[in-house]
């Protein structure tokens, strides 16, 4: 399966008055972290991917986090990204970061393919994912 | 002139390593003011006023603060916003941001009404403020 | 037990280009809320909470969101907070956020009440929940 | 004169529902770029050299932003940033934002080198910008 990793230098005002990682922030860089993963898989940016395959969205469902080793200022971690599992219209995301080789905290995101309702454009109803893009991110 | 004051409780995840409200933040909540300036002058939320009025947005042309005392967490800070001047298309808001009575910082934003352009409606382009939404702002 | 409510406006800055809440903001939303609730119980702010209690943080284990209805700019949304339950060093913090009387998502927080290392004040340990501060929560 | 060059890639979550760049998050990217700044003059992240020179930090006196282009998600922004003069206690930066080679916005800082006040180790006070970190960068 397709893997998406990045490097993320912890910004002073990424931090809090502990001078660790305002945890929000983790949140933000897995969403990012996602999306960039579906470029790499499909070659587009969200908003095209969205447009050509007739997605509304990947609606989020549920995320976490498991804290194990705090980061700080000036630090870097490694975000390593990848889809644990796809369904039919639901799929699971797994974030894996680390600190110097070692596990600081994984995050998990359950997510939705949407597609506008035919019957009122201004609703969403969960989709069935596009075979291409699942092709993609096996083929890795 | 319309004014609007508002008090914000600064959080924990405002702050950075040095104890002290990031920065950026300001500008998010002089954003914030701006927008609910204009609900109150017109009743209407942001969206619902553009609606209204054909307008596409308030675009910013520039953004100032000047900073004289810094706020910590856990404190209570008054941001008092009102329009400075109205010229055809153009406005100047003035943020005026007090701790304990004492001026904390002043925040200044330039914004243009914008209106969508008829020959091409993805671009944008400066119109008129409307008259009735200036009016509203003088009666106070 | 204790519980804190607050009414939070969804502001332009908090949605998307989707034009709903970015899911980080309710984890910054929840952090606030969870101090909030301390603050509540003891009649201190966090730093002077830890002070006063000999505690070095209330260190995060695990944030969880369960998400069901969307937030949009000019909404107000409702965040109830509590805990649901305490063990000697770990606590569970429940966030209940409504719009219109519906719930919209759940958060989910568990930390742990740390204190400094004696051997090496530069490490944090588990320590022991204050009684005192169990107590206040109790008596709501 | 040292310049430090950087390309962000405008994240889904850096924009708001008009699609474009929230504008406080330029000022969180012109804070870590003109701290990137310092490292790269220094060798040393923030925290470190305020250690070594006897700092207490890089406080901001007054930011400044003049937009010209707004920015989208999937889009590449090229920051440029610059100290445009040292004085003995404050310094200007300069930070221009390209996008496709033209100019998006400019952004402005004006900061001051400060340190503790010996009589009050809680209070800070203008010091002399330090010779060493002033002549690092116009060896550039």
């Amino acid at each position: 399966m397709l893997t998406n990793t990045r490097t993320i230098r912890v910004q002073w005002g990424d931090c809090d008055p502990a001078g660790i990682v305002f945890y929000p922030r983790y949140f933000e860089w897995f969403d990012a972290s996602t999306i960039l993963l579906f470029e790499k898989a499909t070659g587009l940016i969200k908003i095209k991917m969205l447009e050509k395959y007739d997605g509304a969205g990947l609606a989020l469902l549920e995320a976490r986090a498991v804290f194990k080793v705090a980061s700080h200022y000036g630090e870097d971690i490694e975000m390593q990204t990848e889809i644990t599992e796809f369904r039919r219209s639901t799929f699971f995301v797994k974030h894996t970061v680390r600190k110097a080789g070692t596990v600081a905290l994984e995050g998990f995101e359950t997510r939705l393919w949407t597609v506008r309702d035919a019957d009122d454009p201004k609703r969403l109803k969960s989709g069935t994912m596009p075979a291409e893009i699942v092709d993609a991110f096996q083929r890795g």
